[in-house]
């Protein structure tokens, strides 16, 4: 199939056009989940797996050996533009990513590049080429990034948060210095994700993971014009995913950033949020992941739920609400992406 | 003033009556952000402080000093019931509660008392029978209590949790015991709250601070039907506030949860939550706590903002979308309270 091949369900749906049945994916199907992956990670790092093309090929493609997923999505991380901007950063087992040099200062943000992906980051497209021969025929590959809120978000507070408070510190009390930041990771943003594009990548998703903890008019006034900046500046008419949680009282906003999907967490019914969106936007996500520890009546009854509030409506996408989790079964994993393709058969 | 005075401007928000400005009160306004507290501390364990009434009633005034609030709220731990019901319980600076006997079977859950207030915990009624004589014509006393699946919760993950995957999995997987565990919650939590109203409480304020975890659907199966005994079983026909984060994805399970003002966090604007929540109950809350670590520009836009949303609407209540920040300047708390009272002032 052609690179920008129509066959897929998943990408048919992205187009809002009639599918047979409800595309599936899940975040994070590439990863600690898996025992091939858990094996793998015996001898390698977490960062050496996503720097080098041949491992994180190899960890894209496991979970289609058990389960029958519609999409692929590159396995990476979405701070790995951000290490080559001039972040040291490290992984710790049981604790996450680590910034050792959290921006903090004018001088600190001065000192960071605009990263050329070509020369930064140069395995990710290496990756999505190989993917992309190896997928065809196949599944549809997902290119991404995360958004310039959440990596900033990262880059201040120097690795995951509670309350953000320094990143809402900069915001609040040097937004400048916080524009700034925004802007630079913006330009590398738009950069990384079109050479991704370039590379193949037959869709894009834009993670913007913890942008649920501002206000909305906070998101309006230091986070949109960056987001839509983002989302306006993706080359090719390739289908566009806005990610984002805890987002259920400002999905407007979302929109007006931009994305021809909206991805929404579990902690609002698909049927609401999708009102709140309008039906010119297509809609993922909403099944809580935790239910994967769920008994198997326990999965099928959110399927059935989330499928009948999406009413068979062109352009939705089946997926967690955020990553599946560390420990989940991957049977039950599978299971969950038979009972969608099941429940949604149209007749 | 008498038990139930109505002068309070506190007391008439709840009623829904006019008010010459827009009360305001904090959560968490007695504690770790005030340098007298911490002193306190330093001598004092944080239960010692919660179990001697002359130790509570000091904290819970020290903020009148400094601040010009509307409402006192009795120092205590929505754990404090969890306690007395069997739990091993201990504070551990900077990790918060934790508990060392988590309840994960029905042996567990057997074990577990309904608590007599009068015997578990009385040195909580005879705190708030101190402080209504010393707060006698100054401000009303508020009285709490977690609800049912927030302490729950604690009570599974056996402290803090990031995806409440153990109670989510209890939830699922062993829904009679699951049962089980709220039902005896429920009645320990309805005798509390009814002990504190009849010690003297003003107004009740109930916390279910976690229940933003679930889907729309599993609070309204697993959850809504005890937060709603609890809420039905208030006497006194004294003001119940129901308080959540995380909820405005289903805002209106909460108000059929029931109470007479719904508590909102700072992730939706206050108009829009009032809209869903219908204009027949009242709103608290909604002000982004970290934003007292900005300018005092910052902080007047944000109150003008949500004063504007509200619209001098009967029934507003100021606060803070959750509890105040530790390390939050109290000069910035005592300016947020000057100016939603100089900004809110009726004609």
């Amino acid at each position: 199939m052609g690179k920008n091949s129509g066959d897929y369900r998943f990408l048919k749906a992205c187009r809002k056009e009639e599918v047979d049945c409800t595309p599936v994916w899940m975040m994070r199907q590439a990863g600690r989940y898996l025992p091939k992956y858990r094996k793998m990670r015996e001898k390698h790092s977490f960062l050496e797996m996503c720097k080098t093309p041949e491992l994180a090929v190899e960890v894209t493609l496991q979970p289609f050996e058990l389960i029958d997923l519609d999409a692929a999505i590159l396995y990476s991380d979405i701070l790995i533009p951000v290490e080559a901007m001039g972040i040291d950063l490290e992984f710790i087992e049981s604790r996450g990513p680590v910034i050792h040099n959290p921006v903090r200062t004018l001088a600190d943000i001065k000192k960071l590049k605009v990263v050329d992906p070509y020369e930064g980051v140069p395995f990710v497209m290496e990756a999505i080429k190989i993917l992309r021969r190896e997928l065809d025929g196949k599944a549809p590959l997902i290119g991404f990034s995360g958004v310039p809120f959440t990596l900033a978000s990262y880059m201040i507070e120097g690795g995951a948060s509670k309350n953000y408070l320094e990143a809402k510190q900069m915001m609040y009390n040097a937004p400048a210095m916080f524009h700034e930041l925004m802007q630079k990771i913006t330009d590398t943003v738009i950069a990384y994700l079109n050479a991704q594009v370039d590379a193949g990548a037959q869709a894009i998703q834009v993670f913007d993971s913890w942008v649920g903890c501002l206000t909305p008019q906070d998101y309006k006034k230091y986070v949109l014009p960056y987001s839509k900046q983002v989302l306006d500046s993706i080359k090719g008419g390739v289908p566009r995913i806005h990610f984002g949680t805890g987002t259920a009282g400002f999905l407007d906003l979302l929109k007006e950033a931009g994305g021809d999907i909206i991805g929404v967490d579990w902690r609002i019914d698909l049927d609401t949020a999708w009102e709140i969106l309008g039906h010119d936007v297509g809609v993922q996500g909403n099944f809580d992941s935790s239910k994967l520890f769920g008994t198997e009546e326990i999965i099928e009854e959110s399927v059935k739920d989330i499928l009948d509030r999406a009413g068979n409506r062109p352009g939705h996408i089946f997926n967690l609400g955020h990553g599946i989790q560390p420990k989940t079964p991957p049977e039950k994993a599978a299971f969950l992406v038979d009972t969608v393709h099941r429940l949604s058969r149209r007749k």
